[in-house]
């Protein structure tokens, strides 16, 4: 499949909704374990999402379109919802990042990005020379890769439970 | 986290709407592309769901609580999907897959399921002895597991597209 933005955006709206319907109104047994030391929980990544949705994907398609590779993105804050999250809940969060991914959308689409936008350069801090293509791309793949981890940490919970079928079951490996 | 069969029940019964918020009017490129030679797409997996829907999971619940570990399970037919999906639209697929897990779930909290029953065993064709518990957690882990397969296969149809990001997306190794 090639680069499309319009494809793009329908993965893009829709993953508030796709989190609400895996996340809403669950026990906290579901929420909040992690995979253990260092890692994050489903709580923490819908945190990381907000955070992105804040200094990430549009920040930096904007510095691409305004700048090119002359000015290089701001290095992304991968811990900043431990501080952020602080005393908000899991539904607070789930309503906050809709929220913003909404507001996200309305600015993708008003930048009115052409084929010529998508092969321009910006500069990544760690990967070097990107184009705007690269980064809308990532970030599609950033929201289902961060759907994958929620649901292979909440699979994890039950790794004792299943017994024997252990070895069937891929996402527990 | 401990097995618990309300806690259980709240991942099933959410699953078809998960599986709509993130297909549901899709198109094709999305949702038809595998990872490669058997491998399978998301409109394949949801066809396998419900395949396990009709034979798997409250089939097999059921011979445990009758029978225990005397009656063998029948075995589970893999590709089953690749002749039951033929000539429906992922649209239907995703309907008659919330129809009939909605059905399983009130079948399942019908069995009125003990503590003691969680530990009746049954005998699968592959795995041996297993207990009721350890198919009743294997059901949740094998939707949360379809539903990271899913993503993941997505996630790999713009893995070119994404450039220098793929070294930070682990969804795509």
């Amino acid at each position: 499949m090639q680069f499309n933005l319009e494809k793009s955006i329908q993965i893009l709206e829709r993953t508030p909704s796709v989190l609400k319907a895996l996340l809403q109104n669950l026990p906290e047994d579901w929420t909040t374990p992690n995979e253990g030391l260092d890692t994050w929980s489903p709580y923490d990544v819908v945190g990381h999402l907000i955070h992105g949705e804040k200094t990430d994907w549009i920040p930096r398609t904007k510095i691409i379109l305004a700048h090119g590779s002359d000015k290089p993105f701001e290095p992304f804050d991968r811990f900043a919802q431990f501080e952020e999250s602080k005393g908000q809940s899991l539904a607070q969060l789930l309503e906050a990042f809709e929220s913003l991914r909404v507001k996200n959308i309305e600015k993708l689409k008003a930048l009115n990005i052409t084929e010529q936008d998508l092969s321009k350069t910006g500069m990544h801090p760690g990967l070097g020379q990107v184009t705007l293509e690269n980064l809308l791309a990532a970030w599609v793949v950033h929201d289902l890769g961060h759907i994958n981890q929620i649901t292979r940490v909440m699979a994890k919970q039950y790794i004792s439970e299943v017994g024997p079928w252990t070895q069937y079951m891929g996402v527990l490996q």
